[in-house]
């Protein structure tokens, strides 16, 4: 019963206009991205996630994925052939090095892409997902000959690949897992152990399967200075890249999810299966965290993308749903009722959600340019300022996006009335979808205390001075103007309170830690405030000036100027609140004994 | 993989110590509640709902409702057999009139229980539930007949009750429904329509179903002035209470929905169901809001009710789960790991769960209280300011307790990191239950523009200045305690912000009312955050007499203290923000065309 249209529009006035993507020409990729093809790719993506992948969503969450006795899964009707035609249009490796099979066109458009994929269709979107991290783990920490083995495969999509971290015992505590690898005589190592929550683990889209997986050499050191990563497929591979035999890992079971039931999640047993080191022995989570900016970029887009989904059908329910009559008289007189979108508490959900999404998709749009530089560029001065924005930057969204995300799918929900729980309408689906966005590649507490902990104080501040800086100009670089006035003053306010925080935690959190953990989610969502309001700032300058010069299409400036607004006068007042939270401390939060809860 | 324990110790000092229920002693039913029959009821409630209720909550959910191909519709397993202990056990008619077979007490004691049930089973408890309202609705409005045939059999739990109000094209704007009653000879009338989402509209744990039904006498005034109130019973009613022919009313379907898959929620179509009007013609809406409060407060005590369930189930996992160290060094040396519970980000949402829960038992048992004052006294004065308080507060409670309920379960659930996705550790189902709380009974909004557009501006206001004037008086009364101060300020802060929001109200919306719809759910939450705030004063006045008194567990008047400090601290801030809010009015949000959104 859902739809969804790709904001084609609203992406290219983000890339041309506020971004001016072609002032990044000089790097790798972005010459061939003219303007042109750039608007064919994004529409042609739109069209593909409209037309294929939307229409499964509903299916893949009522049928989800099967096993069957034999460990084999199968995906929900339809997965199959959409994965070949996904395949078929290049989009797995859009982004990816030429040297083994991409297009090497910018990460900036795999992201929008990523987008329009996991609003169509989150649970499947994750399957080609899932191969990114793969590929980028290979590499950048695989041997040549691993690259020439696994690259082209999984970059053409024939193959996919998935990360295995957890253990039934410890996810965010990865010091703590059990699986071992014994070394073999051939170089190789035998892995044996239980992992948990594989996305994608097994499945019936691709050939093979290439598992990357964390493991403990026999005679490690104990902790996370002890686990080293390894590659293990699900079918062996000769050097002539054709498969061998079933290696020994096997799905042991679904699991039973709240949502994204078209993904397979699976409980993988590795029985002495074969693997072998990628990079350095016991460096296994230094390889992880090379890919964890993407991957956790990827997860906000998530949280975007089901916002934006939820919000699209919403609009069309509250533009259609006859009830009540608006407060200012009736707008059909000659209808029963009005249509819901008339009622200020419609409105308001419609507006705040909409305010998310705009700014939202700036906010990824710019951090994925900046992953862009980080690695492409040449120039070392703009890779450390890229670098630097990409690591704080990338929790905050992580953690933001997706826990507004999932409060917008609720928001969504609720102006479908009764309908909005009924399977049938899809809105409940957005909402369990949603929700893992929150929890996994990292519980958004860790990303609080990933910002608060490790970004924040690296380099003594640089990055976030750098961020409070780059804000703080451009509120004084237009400061003469009127028209932006009501976008800079409560973003000014708004940087004013981080800014505080930031110094509170200096002050109070660096004798006594716990300050730090208590303020650190409060910090993070202040964080994406004064972010998101800065975004606002930037689309309300573009819309002002295409205004100004009359390009663009001027009802959609306007809109955006109005959208805007209300994200000043309705969502950036929460950053008080956040700041009032953070500076009372961990005290109290810390003083009940464990066993009075 | 879900416990429950019912909180008896905190109901006791709530009833007994902050209530002092010995107060209402004046009042039918009062009398005979003693304390230790108060606490034999509470306790064997609990033990009730934990031992029968709980166990089937899991199964009630995997397994669901089914209708069978001749419209019957089968319950869950264990369903029937705890339905009958339920009824053998007399919950059902607890606060019944004694007059037909109810055990005439309190009914603050139903609550309570209502409560207990709906954590440990919330799709069960609803059909009970449903019964109040038909209950409520014959004995207010019946006639002698009607009451004689339908009420004992309700309160004795033979037969259940239903309330048919939604149809496909009108929830919130009943002025438009369309179901007709076409009089009969022998003065019964002949019930045509369709009506969804009734939930228990059809089930096995019952001799009889009595559905309370609105529709439209033909020729009856259009709108909501043309709308009248009908018993239609399954089975016909011969006048000896025997059961007659099956009437002419059946499930069409049973809806798929998020969660409460325990509970039938029905389409029910009636082709010429026999119905016998309730009361006056075209005065049926006047007959279902008789019976709102209670209704409603019963969602509210869902909303409660799933947070506790949640919590509980999240306290027991940090306190096992092995994951990290503690930020001031390990606790457990001797163990790989330490116990969640010493990190603060979850303790953070331990406790943010915990503040709300204790005081919104509060507001509860508080508003139940005047309800019994309302609907038993012979005080005229009394009856109107416990009215006024009712009226006031029940949309405040229905609100915010299912909107706070619902994110504590998702709170509680993001504690299990990925574990709380997954079916089988049964968090993620208090998510989908709760959810439903949101939207029946008046989605949210509606119940936001009930309290500014209806509640607030009653006889002038009376019933808000008379809630303002108590805290102000309490505050007043207590300003010498140096201990109550870290209470007193946050409160007094936060009820002069919504005195504010009030007069902001009265100057601004009176012109414009888009102004009052555009901040009314600020309002509500703005209310709620006030009035529990209030009850943490309350709490910890009578915490710290009973700790200067030397009486009651020293430990658990320290954790209310410290639990009371920290929704100052941390939830009492949030007051700003909604006055914010509210005061940028509806301009902005009212400014964008329809068609641009």
């Amino acid at each position: 019963m859902t739809s969804y249209k790709a904001p084609v529009e609203e992406v290219l006035f983000l890339l041309n206009d506020v971004f001016q993507i072609e002032r990044y020409n000089n790097l790798p990729g972005f010459t061939d991205a003219t303007p042109d093809l750039v608007e064919t790719i994004v529409s042609e993506a739109g069209k593909f996630c409209e037309e294929v992948l939307q229409p499964l969503n509903a299916i893949g969450d009522r049928e989800g994925c099967i096993r069957n006795k034999d460990g084999t899964v199968q995906t929900p009707p339809g997965f199959i052939e959409a994965y070949r035609a996904f395949v078929d249009g290049g989009w797995v490796g859009l982004a990816a090095d030429p040297a083994f099979g991409g297009q090497g066109l910018p990460y900036t458009l795999a992201a929008i892409i990523n987008e329009f994929a996991s609003s169509a269709n989150m649970a499947f979107a994750m399957y080609p997902g899932l191969s990114q991290g793969a590929i980028a783990a290979i590499l950048a920490h695989g041997s040549e000959e691993q690259r020439q083995i696994f690259a082209p495969k999984l970059i053409g999509g024939q193959w996919s690949g998935t990360m295995n971290l957890t253990e039934p015992h410890c996810g965010t505590d990865l010091g703590l897992l059990k699986t071992k690898a014994r070394p073999n005589e051939d170089g190789s190592y035998s892995i044996t152990g239980q992992k948990i929550f594989i996305s994608a683990g097994e499945h019936d889209l691709t050939e093979n399967i290439i598992h990357l997986v964390l493991a403990r050499i026999d005679g490690a050191p104990a902790g996370i200075k002890g686990i080293s990563l390894f590659v293990v497929p699900k079918f062996l591979v000769a050097p002539d890249g054709s498969l061998g035999p079933r290696n020994e890992v096997a799905c042991g079971a679904i699991e039973h999810k709240m949502g994204i039931h078209g993904n397979a999640t699976c409980v993988m047993n590795y029985d002495g299966a074969k693997g072998w080191l990628i990079g350095e022995p016991h460096r296994g989570l230094n390889a992880m965290f090379t890919m964890m900016n993407e991957a956790r970029l990827g997860v906000a887009i998530q949280g975007l993308a089901q916002s934006e989904a939820a919000y699209q059908n919403a609009v069309t329910y509250a533009r259609e749903r006859l009830q009540g009559r608006a407060l200012n008289g009736a707008m059909n007189p000659d209808k029963p009722a009005d249509p819901i979108i008339v009622h200020p508490d419609v409105r308001r959900n419609l507006m705040t959600i909409r305010a998310f999404n705009e700014a939202a998709r700036a906010l990824v749009l710019w951090t994925a340019l900046k992953s862009d530089v980080a690695n492409r560029s040449q120039d070392s001065a703009a890779i450390q300022a890229a670098a630097d924005h990409l690591g704080l930057l990338t929790p905050v969204l992580k953690g933001v996006l997706t826990d507004t995300g999932f409060e917008n799918t609720v928001r969504a929900q609720q102006i479908f009335g009764g309908h909005g729980y009924i399977a049938e309408w899809g809105m409940e689906q957005f909402v369990r979808d949603a929700r893992i966005a929150m929890i996994y590649e990292g519980a958004n507490g860790i990303q609080a205390l990933d910002l608060v902990g490790r970004k924040l104080p690296k380099d003594n501040g640089r990055a976030m001075k750098s961020f409070l800086g780059e804000v703080h100009n451009f509120i004084k670089d237009h400061e003469a103007s009127e028209a932006l006035r009501v976008y800079l003053e409560p973003l000014k306010q708004g940087a004013e309170y981080l800014r505080k925080a930031t110094f509170w935690f200096l002050e109070n959190a660096v004798a006594k830690p716990e300050n730090a953990g208590a303020g650190a989610s409060d910090y993070m969502h202040l964080f994406g405030l004064v972010a998101l309001g800065f975004m606002w700032a930037k689309i309300a300058r573009t819309a002002l000036e295409k205004k100004a010069a009359g390009t663009g299409n001027a009802a959609s400036m306007d809109a955006r100027l109005i959208t805007g607004k209300y994200f000043m006068e309705q969502i950036m007042p929460q950053a008080q609140a956040h700041l009032a939270r953070i500076t009372a401390g961990a005290e109290t939060m810390m003083a009940l004994p464990a066993d009075m809860f």
